[in-house]
């Protein structure tokens, strides 16, 4: 028997490699598909099935070109939206890898078509040894129910809660438990940071186990994830099983700094480093997206039809930041920046900078700046800067108009610990304003330090003056990033 | 200022990386890429040109392959030859890199259109810093001047003396000297095994630089070296730069014993275990060819319209040997016998032994066995067994009728080490004989123990009487190799 | 959270890493603790313990070099034997690392001091998440017992499904279980194959808890495992937590053939290559040990102050083969045959060869062999070659005078699948067996192909005559392994 | 034949393995000697000699532990200095290693007892392959000539000339060079940026063998390189062919935030991240030196018996940061800092910042600025900004009384491309300088834009008033940097 999760980091995702006698199946892979080729290659084991559980929102799969490039077949659940698979197998069916015996079962509510897979060691199904649940079940939560209708989302939850009881829960407590994501997807909250898990130990701590139909459906009824635009394009591109990969990231061209500045014209830059470096210097109207954001944020920022420019901590292999990217359907890394921002730095050319702030300093001088929040709603409302504006960092260019931002003034930006603060800043100086700092550490080092803090939803921003609505001259100097129309994002009036 | 030289072990080839400014070509590159697009990324260069220096014979190039993916030109010399090329550049023309120049310097000999590139370290043409020769000059020899017509030997050798004369040489003493080729490549004999060299080492020790034009050309007609089938099919692919891969190596489906022997049924074995290991057991009808001769001995074995099974040592990574075999364009490797060898015994499939001889045994055996040397008619004239039939491995299964073998009775085989006599060995057992014995350590054993050796050319074979001929149920037992035609080797009559 | 497996091939052992809010733990570590480090460096974890679950008899620990070399402390049981422990913690102590806490369970049986360490998520005792279960507890089967006293071994059996039932068991069906062992390993006979498992999965199919006290001490009973002479030098070692590493394997020397020829007059040659290898050619006196036999028969074979000489594969690193060996105390490994056994075979240097024999072969032929099965007594019994002898690989120098096996006639020599039969022919070589065939796949492809086998215990050999008792110069040619006396094995009487 | 050669970053050393017929000797190896190990191991070599061309300054030898580990012998020129050599060759004495043969030719002027090794290709001390120069001749230069005595710079460099146009140049044209540094070392100004030299190129292009005696001993006079503190250092350790490292670099224990702060009580911390990253936020008393820097910065500014933590890029490897410390020396790296500065950040400690200028905003702002220029006295004549003092970083610590600067007035610093002055930013900040920026891309980008500067040595410093000198208490926080008494810096009178 072989067995290894393989994960993909920024989108916590995890694959899984199963081999028995030889050979093996591959769950859920996502686009980029080397690392499972090479795990097959160096066990010698034959790929006989790639294993769907479900469309996945949040990646683009490697599927078909798996399939494709070793023969396997495409197996998924019975439903319309797997249409592409070589074999849709209905509730219950069979299927056999060496001497393994694999059960399928519909566990719908995250999406229509879920199907979660029990694994037995032989051909008896009970007794089972695990079970695939892709994003039906995770350690400590389930997947979202708001994604194929946010108004059925109570619905869903009671579905999933459910195809889970009646389903998977009497493969009994013993049963080893697989989900396709962990802590930190965008396609669940609050799951758990266990390596491993097992049915019996999701019983006693699941809500989805704890929490009676009714109280479970109101619980999911709370979560308010933010639905980023790029899920729609994965939905899509994941009908016919994904995509493989556009382009070689090691093709792609780095740039002296004065060509990455030509290119620049017609490209969006995407800044990687940290948000210190960021504040210390940077290319003018760079976007700031740490390295493990780039898929989560880098799909909810940048228009998939807009040519990207790299800047990279010095030295770095540019592969998986590219990767990070195309997992999300961001094919067009046009170039990279050689030699990294020094060599920036040395060519004399242009370079911007913004603020940092320590929480103690913000404390200090807090009346002489605008202070924004840019974390999720249930992240915002447990407790925030007192004053602060709210806009989820995926919705922030397109509720800049009615935040009431003076470009003018001093705005102090926060999150969690400083990372889509840093996007925010990035984005807030695309869009004219003038000073702008991160809040090093966040609202976890704020609150480390007991500084006061409010807690509660927004309030209305109605009664701020907003005079840089005035201003049309000082909007944003770059095009590329949401909201998706094919223009650049309207100045405010 | 970057350099590397990446080798392609089996076709003891050389590619070169040249890089300056962030700026890269790379020279004669092989059909698969991964190594130079991985040196490249690691490297932040920027590949902007692809260099030919000929259209070589031994290997399918990747030049094309090498352009379409990273967008760089493909610059070779002014030929019909290389019509494909982006940029035909003759005479001394010049090529700029970061601030490094090339220049054009045609010279012929070894093929029509081969072209050196000299390289200067800034513009000015004088005091060269290196040369790419391709295979018009290799450390201790030339390329071969056989192939574009053996009538024409002696005349290409003239020219090609001329040619590293009039405008090789004239680089001077201190320039250094990067061929396509080192010891071992079946383009040249006697190459020297240096790892680096210089024009003025050249100058005093090459055969071209030491010897007269005429006794260069005389020179050159003694080599007499094989010229393999696949060089044909190689010259007319890489008339279009090469080909790329046709599949991913590791996709390749690790075969059961049981379905490995299903599929052998049409198709041919190939076994790169030690010569020692293929004697002691292997499946009926394999061919042995040890790894590092799959290239020139599987390119000059196989017909690559024919599907290839790969049983390989131990826990072997499988990769490399396909590629070998890639290289030369045998791109049917349909299986690899999962588990190795130990997993057909264990499955009591049939198995095949064949003889293994020391040196001493042969000796005090002679009489028992015929003798058969394969190697290359220049060893053998320098000394071989008494009374040995010659037939160079590589045309074996087409010469077998005239030397006169007997089926029935055993059969000592030698070459120099034992490694071609083991696929000599492996062919006679395909076509029926009974007995055959590899001599383990081959004539460099047999010299190291002081053994007894004649000299000169074969003694013509009619003398011999051929009773195989009269058993035509005794012939080949699988098809695939050459002779090259579609059918399978003529069984005698 | 963070856990991984570390396997050591060989010896079907594993040890883990767990990691929480920056500190990790490594449970069990072996001799070489290179890949531990490059773990934790690599996962930027502090190491804060070395974890043991008991002594272990089959490999050297890395227990205390991997503690010396990061300042982790020790952790075991309590109980004379782990005096080196740093922290010595008694019946339902608790460990703190991170957010986790460890809990231990004395869970002697296999070893006196036997520890067992469940793992909690939170610092409350229910609900275990996992449980490191050492060699009490396996896939499928529980550690041996008969190790601390084979007299013994019933009680033991005894105490150690007391103890499991008393304290493992109560963690619940949903607990991890992570052993020190997977399929394989000479600790314990029938684990199974499964990559992961859990106490529920154990519950319903393990001996251990399907089978009621007393039942459970007869099974124990039945094993019968071989103790190898070396599990005594390990237990002596690890009493200290293990020694560190006496070289570093990658400054063992390659020796010419001429150089490893006169370095083998005061060593003993292992030759770990495949069986078939072996037979068609080998260095005279060469002990055949395949690869992922080193440490078990190795161990079993070569006495600890022999230096040893080793013929690997061609192209292998050398690293493996050469940690298998100190693994379980051989370091006096002095050599590596350069270029492999081609060089030898080149340098015209003396070969001896030993018979293949396929199934079919010696069924047809039986009554021209002498027949000796060298598996364990248990796999014997369940069916083997009419007539055949029996002695246990390891035994078998030690045994060889009572076999009643002639010198001078053949011998067919079997196990499972050829490899322990490749070791037991070069055994027979060594001690002047003129004819020895190894029977290639075996016992498994003997009864794949339905031949006819006899069943129950061994015959006596008293009544076979033994007339090389007469010859004793026909005796072993070079010294070095078991009967550990300094002096070479005793001749027959 | 094997060649190959093995870089050190930021020594821009080179080592060199040359191998023939299966025998090896390593040339020059740094302190840690892994690398060539690996590469010996996978050639399959036996290290015969390890062979020294000189002490070394500007780093610790591997030598005496490469031959302890593998039994080779250290061979090296006749010399005092090299007592330690298990072979001193004397003036053209001749080793041999396999078929090459390599000679000793006495080359000082940089070092006493400098060697170079002449190599031939066979037994016949004529027409050399290759050269081994050490620090004799580089691509485009010699080694510096100031280390034995500063006072005797000219007349050694007269030895230098003699010993390389009487011993090395007669080699011939043709020959390679291959010189122990290259472009970038602190052992000689100038060196080339070849990858590959040959004895013809230096003959046309190297001031040794350009100019004449005289005027080449004017031409070292004028080169004025610094000379770092650890260089003697080096020289010490280097007597005994170097110290083996003192502590595997995978063993030091990554820190959490509070473990850092609490740790550098007594500890330096060195952080590597970029410029732009430390002036954005950095932990406070961080000394700032580029990665490639730390061996001839941090071998510069801190004391090798201070201990020392680290904050490096996220997620970085921390072993190469690591080497290039022990590299000179510095041993007691106790830490890293755990999750990188984001971690801290988290934490809520506290975070200091410093300021970036770019070339436009520091001349428009000019006066409100004193300028510092921290590059070498011979950049710093060719043109430095206007009004600027001049301080090498190196010795800025010791010079800062004299400099004049007030503490609490702007500061911008500059070096080249604005690394060193990242290092001299963090120092002048430790002294209690209130605002200090940092240039960014130095006065490269500000020639870039051609903005003005002045040429010639600095001004003296007595004119500028030092109003600091009244304010002892705002002195250095923080010990460990140079000048190297046990004390702090002593403050400015």
């Amino acid at each position: 028997m072989f067995f290894q999760a393989i994960k993909t980091p920024g989108l916590a995702h995890v694959a899984y490699i199963l081999g028995s006698e030889g050979e093996a199946l591959v769950v859920d892979p996502r686009r980029d598909i080397d690392s499972y080729l090479e795990v097959l290659q160096s066990q010698g084991l034959r790929l006989r099935y790639v294993l769907q559980t479900h469309r996945q929102e949040d990646f683009i799969l490697g599927t078909a070109e798996l399939a494709r490039r070793t023969g396997a077949q495409i197996v998924a659940g019975k439903h319309p939206i797997t249409g592409y698979a070589d074999v849709q197998m209905g509730e219950r069916q069979r299927l056999h890898l060496g001497s393994l015996m694999l059960l399928a079962l519909h566990t719908p509510g995250h999406t229509p078509e879920s199907t979660s897979w029990a694994i037995f060691l032989d051909s008896h199904p009970h007794d089972a040894w695990g079970v695939f649940t892709g994003d039906a079940l995770f350690a400590g939560e389930t997947g979202r129910t708001d994604l194929p209708d946010p108004e059925r989302t109570d619905e869903n939850a009671g579905l999933l809660h459910e195809a889970l009881h009646q389903k998977v829960l009497p493969l009994g407590d013993p049963t080893l438990v697989f989900p396709a994501h962990g802590a930190g997807s965008v396609c669940g909250s609050g799951i758990a940071d266990r390596e491993l898990t097992t049915l019996g130990i999701e019983r006693r701590t699941n809500p989805v186990f704890v929490l009676g139909r009714e109280e479970f459906m109101r619980h999911k009824l709370r979560e308010r994830l933010p639905r980023p635009p790029y899920f729609s394009r994965m939905e899509e591109v994941n009908l016919h099983g994904g995509v493989p990969l556009a382009r070689d990231p090691r093709a792609i061209p780095p740039l002296s700094p004065r060509e990455f500045q030509a290119a620049a014209e017609h490209a969006l830059i995407i800044d990687t480093r940290e948000p210190e470096a960021f504040a210390g210097g940077h290319i003018p109207g760079a976007l700031s997206i740490w390295k493990e954001g780039l898929s989560v944020f880098g799909g909810g920022s940048i228009r998939d039809d807009m040519p990207v420019l790299l800047v990279l901590p010095e030295d770095s292999d540019w592969r998986e930041p590219v990767l990070s990217l195309a997992r999300v359907g961001i094919d067009r890394v046009e170039g990279i920046l050689a030699g990294g921002f020094s060599a920036w730095r040395r060519t004399g050319l242009p370079i911007e900078r913004s603020g940092t702030l320590t929480p103690l300093e913000l404390h200090e001088r807090s009346p002489l700046y605008q202070r924004l929040d840019v974390r999720e709603i249930s992240e915002f409302e447990e407790g925030h800067l007192a004053g602060a504006r709210h806009a989820y960092v995926g919705e922030l260019e397109q509720r800049l108009p009615e935040l009431g931002l003076r470009r003018e003034e001093p705005v102090a930006v926060t999150c969690s610990v400083g990372q889509r603060a840093g996007l925010a800043t990035s984005l807030l100086l695309r869009h004219g304003f003038r000073e702008v700092s991160n809040l090093l550490g966040g609202m976890t080092a704020w609150k480390m330090l007991d500084l006061p803090v409010e807690v509660g939803p927004p309030r209305p921003a109605e009664a701020m003056p907003a005079p840089e609505e005035e201003a049309p001259g000082a909007g944003p100097r770059l095009p590329g990033t949401f909201p998706g129309s094919a223009k650049p994002p309207a100045p405010p009036r």
